[in-house]
């Protein structure tokens, strides 16, 4: 195996919105590129800490009591059972680092729900 | 909690080379930054996978048959048991994607081995 992933290559393979797509499974980890524009619904993974690194763009991430904001170059930590609320104004690329299995709504559902495991 | 980590502002922390300085954890996994140049000490990691996300410069990986480069904006697993040599000809910043606990020298220890489990 030995790839090397390139983002912005595997960006360009798609253009679906908030539809997580994995790259690369370190032990039972995955990593899944994202590309995210508009509200995304409010949301907890009770089971699992998850990891966003913005890549580019600027994410925010409302929880219930503040608003955290995050441009390319940085990353956040979300842990598990924390209610979160992602957005952004303008397209924004981020990776996701969570166990494989991780459904993309969590607790929510509904028609936001992206198949899971989908390899790009 | 919930700290926005921003990568440029941690690696203006500290000069050292080849010492990982852990940034933030996701459940029992670890993100290290580190600052690379000249050549590590080959080794392997026979319990885990290894993940490499290169943000600054380029970073060669020797593997037993082959050489890897990854320049910003690529990353690679290296799979557990795979025996690996990094190196950079100029400083190279990386983000490594590990377990907590994991050592970067692996099963080769030596005069490179880093304190482990070291925040900034």
């Amino acid at each position: 195996m030995l790839e090397v992933i390139n983002f912005a290559e595997k960006f360009g393979r798609f253009s679906s919105l908030w539809e997580p797509k994995v790259v690369a499974e370190m032990n039972d980890y995955q990593f899944k590129l994202v590309k995210v524009k508009g509200e995304f619904v409010r949301h907890q993974h009770d089971d699992t800490d998850e990891v966003f690194i913005v890549l580019e763009g600027t994410l925010h991430i409302d929880f219930e009591h503040e608003r955290k904001s995050l441009s390319a170059g940085e990353m956040i930590v979300v842990p598990k059972g924390v209610n979160h609320r992602p957005s952004a104004e303008n397209e924004c690329h981020i990776l996701l680092v969570e166990p494989s299995g991780v459904v993309n709504t969590g607790d929510a559902g509904g028609d936001l729900t992206a198949p899971n495991d989908a390899w790009i």
